[in-house]
Order: C-alpha cells, then structure tokens, then sequence
C-alpha cells in the first residue's frame, strides 16, 4: 500500500488559473467565442492538467491490459475464456480494434498480461505483469487476495513509470478479458448503490437466458463477498480483476504526472470508480471518451460526473473508444495550438 | 437547369448488395458483432456508395463556400459583413478552425468566393465562382434571380468536376458567409413547414434582442417571397445564398459521381434540403457529421432523416464539423479494411 499512498500524494489539484488563461487565448481565435464547443473545453482540460499553455500531445499512448476471470466458467459471456489470451496475441499481430484505431489516432498500444489464465508466448511488444492465473471465482470466494489487489495496482503504476523514458503526453486506457464486464458490473454496483438489475448488460452481446444468468452471478457474488463500498481496495480484490487493478493504477500514475488519461467504456469506468474511491482528486485527470452501448454504462458516467463526449454504440473495448477520444482531444489541442488570433489574421471582432 | 438535370440522371441508388457484402466482412472480424456500432454502420454506406468492397479515402476533400448576404444589413449577426472576406484571407492561410481540422483529419480544403461582397485578391488556392456581390436584401426582394440560382448549382457541380483530377475519394461540405443562418433558417422553415420561432437560432451567438429582430426578418423574409415549397430553385433564389446554391451543386455531383458526401452543420444542412428536394436519392450520398448547438438544426436533421455521428456543441461553420466526421468515417472503414478475421487470427468464435 506504501506505493499507492505516496503516488497518491503527488497527485495535486489542476490549475485553474492556467485553464482560465487557455480560456482568454481560445476567445483570440478566430471563431465566434465558444463556438468549438466541447474541442475547446477539452483544450483547456488538457493545459490545466499539463499547465502549460501550449501543451503538445505527440506521445499518445494507450494501454490495453488483459486479464482472465474465474467467473466466466459461469457461462456470463458468449465467447469462451480462451479468447482473452487469444486477442492479446491478435494486438501483438496489430489485427484488433485497437491496433486500427490507435494507429487511426497516432497512438501507440502497450499490450500488459496482467493475469491472463495462461503462459503468453514472449514477444518483444508484450509486457508480463501477471499476478496470478485468472481471478478465482467471485460468485464462490473473493476473486484475489487484498495483497493482490495492491499488487495489480502497483503494476499498473509501474507501466506507466516505465513508459514515461518513451514520452507519455496522453494516456488512453483499454482493456480485454472475458468475464470482465460482469466484474465491472458487481464494482457499479457496490460503489454507486444500485441494483445488479440496473447495473448489467450484454457485454459482448449475450442473449436474454444468459443475461439473466450474468444478472444472477451478479447478485451471488455480492452476497458471497460483501464488498465494503468505502474500501476500494476490498472491492478490487472481491469483486474486482487484474487488468481493473492495473487500470487503477494507470489513473493514479497519469494523474501524479500531470498526464490527462482518456477512459475508455465500462471496464475503464469501473477502475475509474476505484481510483476517484482512492483519491478523488484523480477525477480531473480523467476525461471520458464515449458513452457505450452497454446497460449500466450512462449511469455510471453519471455517478463519475462525467460527459461523455460521443456516443457510437461501441461495446468492443480494448481501448477502442479511447483511441476514437484521444483524437478528439488532440483536435481540441490543435484548434488551442494552432489557430490564428483576430489581430494575426486581421479579422474583425464581433459586437 | 440542363446541367442540373444531367447531373440528377446520373444518380443511382447505392449498392445494397454490396452493404450486405460488406456486412459479412464485418462480422467476420475479430469483435463481436456489432460491437463497433455506427463505425461500422459508416463503413457499410461507404461501401454501398463507392460499390467497392475495399474502399479507400485516400483524397479526402472540404469545400468551403463563402458568399455575402444582403440580409446581413438588419443586423441579425454579431459580425460585420467584412468578416466574410477577412475569413476567406484565414482560410488561404490556413489559420482558421476548418484548416487546423482538415489537417488533422487528412483533408484538403478548397476555399472558393461564390459571391463575396468585394472583389478578393487573387491567390493561387482561392477558386473564384463569383455569381454576384453578394445576394439581395431577401426581406425586401428576392435574394437572387432564379439564373442566378441555377448558376450557384452549376457552379458548385463544376466545382467538384474541376477537382476530381486531383482526387477525390470524400467531400466535406463547409460555408463562410455572415448571414448566412438566416438564410438557412428560412429555408428550413419553408420546407419543413416550421415556424421561424423554432428553425431560427442564435448562430454566431448574438443576444436575446438580435434574436428577436433575426426571427422578424425570417418572418417578414417569407412574406415578401412566398417561396413555392415544392421548387427547391425558387426557394434558393428567394431566400437562399450563392455558398449554399454552390453546397447543393456539390451534393448532386458528389452523389452523381458516387462520392460520399459528409455534411457540416445548419447551413450545410438547408442546402441538403435543396439538394433531396431536388433529387431524392441525393440523400444515401450524405453522411451526417454533428448535431451543431444550432436551435435548429436538430430539427432539420430529423426532417431529413439523417442521425447526427455526434454533438459536441460546435457552431462555427466553415466545414468544422464535417472534417471532424471524415475523421470518423475514415476510422470506420479502416475497421473494415485493415482488421484481421477470426480465422485469419486463430481466434474462437462466439457462441
């Protein structure tokens, strides 16, 4: 714990007055004042979470972290669990989701097994963090150990630190285990209040019997693990996953660095909910990418206060939304960085 | 109008069959099906307009349409009418909002005068389509004569013909023109039946007593004119603009030449109107870009059966939201053609 407590007292309020100066140089543009609307909102998140003026968003990196769960031997998803180690070796080849859009938004994609159930071929593109092989089964017994948990958080922080060498300007954060929405589902649940009805969804795009059954996995592993909702390290380790644990992390590293992280769909929300658990603080540095198709998803954005910034129907994850954000982001950084001023171009400013 | 009815001939429906090609292709790709939403939905209708099962948007292509508004004179802007010209002057600069957008969306921007008030300097990058100096003041006569109009069309129709030669694999459609939302609004207005309290907006952002004398000048616009609702030329000539004649000559040929056509805002959004009005099948070619902050705009959308890819409160014009959409659209058929498939990655299948 020694590690997350000291990351998370490096993590310092944004700078207000830095966002207030964007603001005045955004009004010097040539464009009817405000009228990019949410592309200049983002620009000056993003220069009061770096404060500086003219921020610069050449490293973009996302982390897709991939992680297995005991609970998806209860038939919660449509595909079986071996694709989690499969995909991973799908990003590595630069076939997936994630790899397209990633390179479609200049972004580079670190692919981090953090507890796939299976030994990983090496490949020089694959980080090995794993902390065990799969979660246990959170409906019978807590997915991981508290000891686990602070581990998997740890990695995560790790990741980052290590890339920092690489450039990091922007984080984006992905994910990919099957099994994994319904322990996002259970983490909505205990932290916002609300029932395992309103909190699950189709994932991958289940049918109404399996739901039912992913509705009711949910509900028992409550009951099993009676997460305290004030402790987010006793949910990350009840109900919680290696990949979640290592996106917490990710959130908590970005944020002690000055460094914006755009959070991808449910799982990446789900984390989101345990780090601002950690330290509220980190929620500035978070800037939501889409509002997916799954159920419990537009109410957690809610419980974040967070805005999403669009809404595809995505559901893939992996990042994929992320990377769709951290474009958006890196428009709003341009239209701060590089348009003329009304005295530059010799326009005329409105009445 | 022989050119205009030569151009509508040559429109054909978009290839079903090949969206149903490109459906499977889809849902052969590692993600479950469907998970990528409307990026998948866009790379389907591209497919469906090009009648290429591997499309590529190599040359993508804005159009930037500036033209006076007598109008302008009432006051219903926060601009000066000058401000149209020293916006043309950014553009060829490439310091405005539409250049620092089509940049990073990969697009080039084709700025032309279709009837700015002066004369501009000649510069290499401005094409000069000039129908008149500026439209009529259309609260007291017709905006244009109806020769006028059909040369707006035929303009914009050359416009694109002259730029096929360098390519041109997607068109965004943009404006320049202080005025111009007025125009728009009472276009909307005659033909979707509304009234100028609901299609009349704020654009550049003017104050409450603005609004009120720009909702008087839509009202009283409509009563000098009466524009016949089921001739989109007379309406254009009697309360349209020479950029939003020259938008509509750019959707008929786009749509003729089976390019897909993404549209910015409001003032895009009134020539769409002109442009199915005058030919139905125009409609498959367009590819909604935002839902603009526009009072509006929403409005005209629904009416034209387009659902906006986003909202992010923009209402700038000049092709900013397009360029933000041929991003999305270019994202969505790199999905298509750069992911891997179950088998080609060794990756199970749902069940």
């Amino acid at each position: 714990m020694d590690r997350i407590q000291k990351i998370i007292e490096k993590i310092e309020l944004i700078d207000r007055q830095m966002m207030e100066k964007t603001q005045k140089r955004l009004d010097s543009l040539t464009k009817p004042r405000g009228s990019l609307g949410r592309l200049e909102e983002l620009a000056k998140i993003v220069a009061g979470i770096k404060r500086e003026d003219s921020p610069n968003l050449k490293n973009k990196v996302i982390f897709t972290l991939a992680a297995d769960h005991g609970v998806a031997r209860e038939g919660v998803s449509v595909f079986p669990q071996e694709v989690t180690s499969q995909m991973v070796y799908n990003f590595l080849q630069g076939g997936a989701g994630i790899n397209v859009l990633a390179r479609h938004a200049g972004a580079r994609v670190v692919v981090v097994d953090m507890g796939v159930a299976c030994d990983l071929k090496p490949h020089p593109a694959l980080v090995i963090r794993k902390i065990n092989y799969g979660t246990k089964n959170m409906m019978k017994e807590p997915a991981m150990t508290r000891e686990e948990a602070i581990r998997s958080i740890d990695a995560g922080i790790e990741i980052v630190e290590e890339e920092l060498t690489k450039g990091v300007d922007i984080i984006g954060t992905g994910d990919m285990g099957i099994g994994n929405t319904t322990a996002s589902s259970a983490i909505l649940a205990v932290i916002a209040g609300t029932s395992a009805e309103e909190v699950t969804g189709r994932g991958t795009g289940i049918d109404n019997s399996k739901l039912k059954r992913k509705k009711d996995a949910v509900v028992e592993t409550l009951k099993t693990n009676k997460p305290d909702p004030d402790d987010p390290i006793d949910i990350l380790s009840k109900v919680g996953g290696f990949e979640i644990g290592g996106l917490v992390g990710i959130m908590l590293a970005g944020a002690s660095r000055r460094i914006p992280v755009v959070i991808d769909g449910f799982i990446s929300g789900a984390a989101s909910l345990l780090a601002t658990g950690l330290e509220p603080k980190v929620r500035d540095y978070l800037i939501p990418s889409h509002c997916s198709a799954e159920a419990g998803h537009k109410g957690m954005l809610r419980f974040l206060g967070l805005r999403p910034l669009f809404d595809l129907d995505l559901r893939l994850g992996e990042g994929t939304g992320a990377a769709l954000g951290i474009n958006l982001v890196d428009a709003g950084v341009k239209i701060l960085t590089e348009m003329a001023t009304f005295h530059d171009a010799g326009v005329s400013e409105g009445v």
